[in-house]
């Protein structure tokens, strides 16, 4: 017997419009720590390693594991209904169950709905993440990474993010131009933490990525105010979208070797 | 000579909005009493009465009654060109003129607009609607239904409505899933009689409707706040939508037998 | 070597907007007094008239005249890399140099973008610009013009002015019927001059046009809240919108004849 109780539905929905164009259908896998899924994107390119501790749901009952699969597209269907203010209970019976119900309440409780999904059997696969110590972190406003890709794929489709103390550079080149946008870490004391932009650089990272997945990332920006993204020569980027009190979305993406 | 003038033309304007997708052409049946028009939609499913009394307008005179048919494609294109403030006067000559001109005039009187509109032979058909006594009639906001229609009619096409005292639900099943929207009738006092829902229940109704359909009438929302459904086993649905002190715009649909 | 710096990288990103439509490539004409663009659009219909004079720009130095030539599509991609209110610096070494480039600046400097757009070599063509007398000048709101193109060409395809000093008449027919929308002058002394309509007319004019054309024209409403439009029988009508202290964008249109 699985049930959680959130009580802003609109989280998941948010998770679910970041995902839903990379993978069709993922496990999420619930345990008593929380919900995490793990899924390549169809195209093998990147991963998406989304967490959501026990402890940041209203309330939260898991007395034995069991992986829900689902269909992303039909779960997301399901997750439009949901009002903004709605609190949302997942109910699953046990790892038999071949369904999960999703019930929406209104924040006056004027309108209940409840929704019955198929679950779908997926192989279940394990990615190991492993902790690096990442060369560069940088920090900065989600809605800034967004505009730098949105603006950046009009002229090219290759990426080169080169960060160091001074600042992080995003260029590209095309047939109409080539251009760099470069962002500096904030010293204005006025600017507040979430619209501020912090640069750990250990040392210089120079890497080239696909934009349109860096593009599909940021899809999760209304998730969450700033974006975390780790780098180091010669191993995926990521990057992490904290969710509130509940956990977190990464997204890890391979560079491109020239 | 026919010539009747609304202070809202915006009001004309949502109207055809709502109807021009279910019927091609129309007539406008002018009378002492108001102007009223009654219509099939292109698929024969679905009755629309539209009645506006004479005395809502801001002046009114018809000596002699007679019917303006009009394409509602045409006629919708030239009321998108009425200001949100325009006034509107229509005016025709008599049953042997061949157009109806449509004049706006904006709040200052700085913008002035005629246009004339061809007129369509159009056979009057006459449809009886009855007064019925209903088994269930539920007055609920007209933007939750609408919302209601477009969450449902993403998992399935066929809505069931069951109607009791303690609540109206509307259920959907499709490939992904199964879905239930209930609502409650409002107990909370602080909640204004537009925003309330109230439901009239003699006896528990359940019946099913194409979700399509249903759909469509929500494009009537923005003439009014609130929306009123009646229904008993048997016999059409009606879906209304008051026109503030001018009239009403009711929607007729057959259940469907399973 | 040629540099101009504009506090506003939003206006030049207003006029790429107003013109990308028309025409795909065009010179700027750089020299001490200004930069100036003129183009026929792709058809040769309409002739577009650009004027920034160096006074209007931040900082200005051109110490020799040259052509920078542009991709308007390629053009208008890299502007819309500029933030609302970034600065804008474009930089050309001489007429031998084969790149131009665009540099932002966002207002806290925090973000600095530089964009080296490909030159293309095109053929300069000189067009005379007359300065005649018109018969009717007319002083309206821009978005009002872009109302009135857009209500109307959904009825028709040829839009009929008529100017005297009563007002003026936008007159338009098709197959749903005709129209007309009459502008009057502004008498109401609490109308700002931006919102006011002021007709200057010598001696009534009657001229027929393309409505698409005009339309297209009225892309450059956000450039200013103001447009004029002069006419005379039998010569082409100017429509032209004032760029704050800057400069200004004409279009020429010639009349249809019956």
């Amino acid at each position: 017997m699985f049930e959680a109780r959130l009580l802003q539905a609109n989280l998941l929905k948010k998770i679910l419009e970041a995902i839903k164009d990379l993978v069709e259908s993922a496990n999420f896998d619930c345990s008593p720590e929380g919900i995490s899924l793990q899924a390549m994107d169809t195209t093998h390119v990147t991963l998406i390693n989304l967490v959501l501790r026990s402890d940041g749901f209203e309330s939260y009952n898991c007395d034995r594991s069991l992986s829900l699969g689902l269909s992303l597209v039909s779960l997301s269907k399901i997750l439009k209904c949901a009002g903004n203010d709605d609190a949302l209970t997942i109910k699953a019976r046990d790892n038999e169950a071949d369904t999960v119900t999703f019930v929406f309440e209104s924040p006056k409780n004027d309108r209940v709905s409840d929704f019955e999904v198929k679950l779908l059997d997926i192989k279940n696969e394990q990615y190991t993440i492993r902790n690096s110590e990442y060369s560069s972190v940088i920090k900065m406003p989600s809605s800034e990474l967004q505009r730098i890709c949105r603006d950046l794929s009009v002229i090219g489709e290759i990426v080169t993010i080169s960060s160091n103390k001074d600042g992080v550079k995003f260029s590209v080149s095309g047939d109409s131009g080539s251009g760099n946008i470069t962002v500096r870490p904030t010293t204005d004391s006025d600017v507040s933490a979430e619209q501020a932009t912090v640069i750990e650089s250990k040392e210089p990272v120079v890497l080239n990525f696909a934009l349109k997945f860096l593009s599909n990332f940021t899809k999760a920006t209304p998730l969450s105010p700033t974006v975390v993204i780790k780098m180091s020569e010669g191993i995926p980027v990521v990057v992490e979208y904290k969710i509130e009190d509940l956990g977190y979305l990464g997204f890890f993406l391979a560079p491109k070797i020239e």
